[in-house]
């Protein structure tokens, strides 16, 4: 069943090439044989890092997301750069944006996040060996965030008030909230 | 901290307007005085419905989706049309894509699958009270889906083959897997 309904390609045209996302609309042959559109947004991949500190408080930066017209927190995340493996683009991430780093990082997932439309696939891993970067890295030019520690339930009530509102934190939540529950089973 | 780091918009260019999605790219006044460009896909939002059968099968549907260029599993989920509540268009595409339909859906979260560039939010219910429509209801022209029911077990395997590959989708397995575990509690 592997492909199943497949919708082969009878033209592409190029809208938009940008920075982060390209866009462009292909003509497809529908398994009925007719003919429809697709609007396809390209997208480099990412990867996100779900980070627990010795004191069991889920790593978390705020950010002000322009698509939503609002700063919310996130765990941290960032885009995969040309040829990037994942693991490096994480570490990277994880440094940059909050300071800490690992030795030990531990695949959790891979999932498609919008695939309706886009073909961005994000990359999730996990720790719990944090320590502080040696040397302070940089952040991006246009890239503004700030740090947050919490707990598991502090970070849910920022759920109910929106404040974390991004499909990867409140995965994140709810993998943290699944792991402690098979931790702590007699 | 509600608007921390916020981004005000010089000047927006429209790039193009489809039947998805819209693209935008805004020139922005960075915290730091420096001027930058986000771009922006507008999407009209979406819903997701995870639907347990009385036999507690999850239940999914088959489709190709043409950014990721393959058929996968996911569960019923479909666009907002203009101002429609998001309740009503649960029920029309779980109706539409599966079949069955329900009169007591929860509402389970909501969130933003790709904040970074785009603006949709995606609504995710609840129902394990599910009936057969009285009447089948059409699927849009160029829709082809076809229906699975899967115990828990059956779609984590999905998972690891990848044909399970969509975040909504992995979200709702780790739900019903809290959920189970909670339930299953003495």
């Amino acid at each position: 069943m592997h492909n199943k309904f497949e919708e082969k390609t009878l033209k592409t045209e190029q809208i938009f090439q940008g920075k982060v996302v390209h866009l462009q609309v292909d003509d497809v042959l529908l398994p009925n044989g007719e003919v429809s559109k697709r609007e396809v947004i390209k997208h480099p991949g990412a990867v996100a890092v779900i980070a627990i500190t010795p004191e069991k408080k889920i790593v978390l930066v705020e950010q002000y997301r322009k698509p939503l017209e609002k700063s919310i927190l996130e765990i941290p995340a960032g885009k995969l750069e040309l040829g990037e493996q994942p693991e490096v683009t994480a570490i990277r991430e994880l440094e940059e944006e909050t300071g800490y780093t690992t030795e030990k990082l531990e695949f959790v997932t891979s999932f498609y996040t919008s695939p309706g439309f886009a073909d961005e696939l994000l990359y999730v891993y996990f720790t719990d060996q944090l320590s502080p970067v040696k040397e302070e890295k940089k952040l991006d030019d246009d890239e503004f965030v700030e740090l947050f520690e919490l707990t598991l339930e502090e970070a849910e009530k920022f759920v109910l008030e929106e404040k974390i509102h991004d499909v990867k934190t409140v995965y994140a939540l709810l993998f943290l909230k699944d792991k402690l529950s098979w931790n702590n089973r007699p």
